[in-house]
């Protein structure tokens, strides 16, 4: 294999839609998100990421092998999530790579789903949702959707690449932080995530199916939230907690 | 060398044939199982791994130097197997060269054995085997043939390679998985699985040799099963105990 | 991406400006510095630097998001820095990138600040500035400004590889170093090095803005100066300390 | 240099010998071997190895610099030994490199010398040489001359490679192995497997003078055998006391 | 840079002169003697070696930067030193580069300069100065000058490179070894060899200066003496105390 990581195509993918990223990173807020809006839109999975970067796994499904890092559509929505931490070492080619994929596919803005960790996250009902972008107009569009704009801070991980790649090309990209815990699967921030994907999208997404199994979803994801921290110290992800001393 | 992995064929390989797969993971199942099935139906060595990413390790038989990794068959079977446990950092090149090359032998479908780890294995007299496979017609084949299928789950390893490579080529695989010990050889797990493959394949295979010889296998094995498990650290095949996330 | 370094263009880049770098290093003496300057000079973002060597980090400023290490610009200056401590790792390709990018914009001189740790910092109220060249002419012009010559010593991290490849390219750069903290952010080390560069430079700085925002400065660069450090002992920073045995 | 390993010929390399191969390895009985036939059979030193994945060594004899891994012969014989330990990293391509050569030299035959561990050699008066060939025409051969045969085993290191390349290539090779102390010099092991060579050779080699200096030896040796140590721990030595699980 | 290391030549390079080798060894012993015959022969900066497999590290000298590893010389003298030790991940293609660019240069003959540890320095007023060479005619010379060859030993290190990539090269080169400490600074060993390279180039130099400035020598070279210790264990310069078991 010539290239480090690449994209497989297992059906045809729709040009011109909106593309979300839920790839598990604090409080795997982005995943969960992402893992209900497909399953609630009922998105069919349309393509895989396969990498030797990546470790050795696949997840069945029905007796079916999946890869780990797969992609869903359907004509005005397209996601990827990975059920498996992605290790630091893999995450600039693997980012550069989706990125580039979703721009082939003429995606008409890339909404990267994720958590911005509060130290007092338990003593908080509704947490909220903080908007980043990479043009002005989206950062109006989302201050008029009445989205807080996440003004001075760094971001490291997944999303950060996911921004700085689609700046690079000039591509329309929005970051979505919901206030959630560091280290627990936080399935109430996932659900104020996707209200605000809802509000953005103009797509209805009802999420008291979410909010009803928060349970059983903080049980099954707390394997993969362990092994999500182990990378996320790896990519310096404590940087966050860094004041910049921007200009 | 310009390949990191290459496969040497010391005789003409057959086309069209069954491939087996029994490369060292838990419990030794699918290289007791896969040696086993060398043995009874007296298949020859025709072919062998080659690697800077093997080990310097040879095998000698009758004072015959022999690589760790090779391939036997005949008209019908081809059988892979290592003696030596393959390194982490090998497993993917190792992995998708012997994929690929069956798809050369137009391998007529590919199964791979494996054991799947269960607490209380010692309180289990007989062990079940679980099945995966690359299309649902393969699932249907194996619900057909009385098999129970593995829905949910991941698969780490050797296995989860075989299934992943063969998807991707849209080869016909299948995946089974004994119940057995993590860290012990289980001669009885790679029994009921050599059971399994006989009533897949409709191929008569005995395995009353190897349930006499159950104590001296377990005997012999003990140093390649230790050599093993450190290699199944690296690939992080505690994830198999994970729950996925699936959506 | 097969440059392991890039500089991305946003906007044009004006030829024959004086070029200023203001990376991490010693008390961040330079980065401080550089950072007022093109706030001072209303220096607007011209280009960043994009790596798979540095981490998967983006700066959010007004909810837009930027690369950590990013180059601003006016019709007579430009001027880099990095708001991330450059791994080093990354500082070979990084700065001879950059040096050799600066070529390519035919800078006038480049300029780079930086702090020269001393032990009884504290007792000190105005630190001094010293100055090294890549050439006699150079010197002569510092020391007509009135600039002490640093005669012997070791210069080591982004200060001496940009002496480096600019001497190397027979390009005209000056490298200021102020005395200052090793491990705490020095603000007034850095108000004295700016007056400096306007002595060279002819231009006008007022630093009164900085020396009032002083203990502020100290508290948001904290951060940073952590980050840093750990780089600097990578790079044997130490070395600086020691006596050259110059023939 | 482009190629990892290279042989540089110092003289002309005759046609059609006999190659005898003397690593350091367990117990340092290929290195004493062969050392003592060059001594003996007043081999003349034609060509040595360099690679930038050995050590930065060389070897003064008489005040003249010698490749530590290098090469001696005459028109019936050629010999290569290491005065160093070959590093675990380095083992596949120095191998693959001097068996290579040896086909282009048109070698007749290969024996490589080396050291089988026992525990209680202490007790053994005349140690026993074992037997293993790339061709069961060898086999044959080796037993006709008295040899016992190294039925089942694994072998690992310098002479596991010289088998696996020496098959790969359908080269005659042959492998010797004396039982032997692990950690000391063993030069009585020496000395046994210099007589098999000799009958195997027909090559009178008379070994008075290697027993008499056998306790000088032992003590020149500790060096050496110390530093080989390190290396056999990487190379997985230890399995060669695994008992094999072959079919 | 395509290149691993680069000569970058700043004068033009005398063709036919003597080649001085002074890098950072046991005692110093090659850089302080080398440094002192710069000094006393005013030889001229004319080169300077780049890589990034060197520190980011430039020494000043009156203002300007220099590499720490560069070249001297005038029409009848090339002298190379670095001022800082060279890791050993650099030593190889550092040390291939300089004698192949002597050979470019039709260098008349490389004298490498070093010290070799004896364990009771402090109890020699003279240290002696050993020899070795890559050809009988020069061991001769030697000789004939009154030098004492190093006829059994091992070198390692950077004077161990100078021999074998001479030697490789067919080219003539001397390895001189004074007896030193191992890891203090030695003047007085590096005087010894001062006079016996003015003994063998029939250079007249004065090494009374040297003498009168040891303690400050002592004192100025006790920070890469400290550099140059780790290095030397990586290239496990301890081997120089084995005892070789050459044939």
């Amino acid at each position: 294999m010539s290239e480090p990581v690449k994209i497989v195509e297992k059906k045809p993918v729709p040009p011109g839609a909106i593309m979300l990223y839920g790839l598990p990173d604090v409080g795997l807020v982005g995943l969960i998100a992402t893992s209900y809006i497909i399953s609630e839109l009922d998105l069919e999975e349309i393509a895989f990421v396969d990498s030797d970067l990546l470790p050795p796994v696949v997840v069945l499904h029905e007796g079916l092998p999946h890869a780990p890092l797969r992609i869903y559509g359907n004509n005005n929505f397209i996601a990827a999530i990975s059920e498996m931490a992605v290790p630091a070492a893999a995450l600039h080619p693997v980012m550069r790579k989706l990125i580039g994929w979703g721009e082939t596919k003429e995606a008409k803005v890339t909404i990267s789903i994720g958590g911005i960790p509060i130290k007092n996250r338990q003593d908080i009902k509704e947490p909220e949702v903080f908007g980043a972008a990479t043009t002005k107009d989206l950062i109006e569009m989302l201050r008029g959707k009445g989205l807080k704009i996440l003004k001075e801070g760094f971001i490291v991980g997944p999303q950060a690449l996911a921004m700085r790649y689609s700046a690079e090309r000039r591509l329309s990209a929005i970051a979505l932080l919901a206030q959630s815990f560091y280290n627990y699967p936080d399935p109430e921030a996932a659900a104020i995530a996707i209200k605000t994907v809802a509000k953005i999208t103009e797509q209805k997404i009802d999420v008291s199916k979410l909010l009803d199994k928060g349970e059983e979803i903080r049980l099954r994801a707390r394997d993969i939230m362990r092994r999500t921290q182990q990378e996320l110290t790896r990519m310096k992800k404590s940087q966050e907690y860094d004041i910049p001393l921007y200009v």
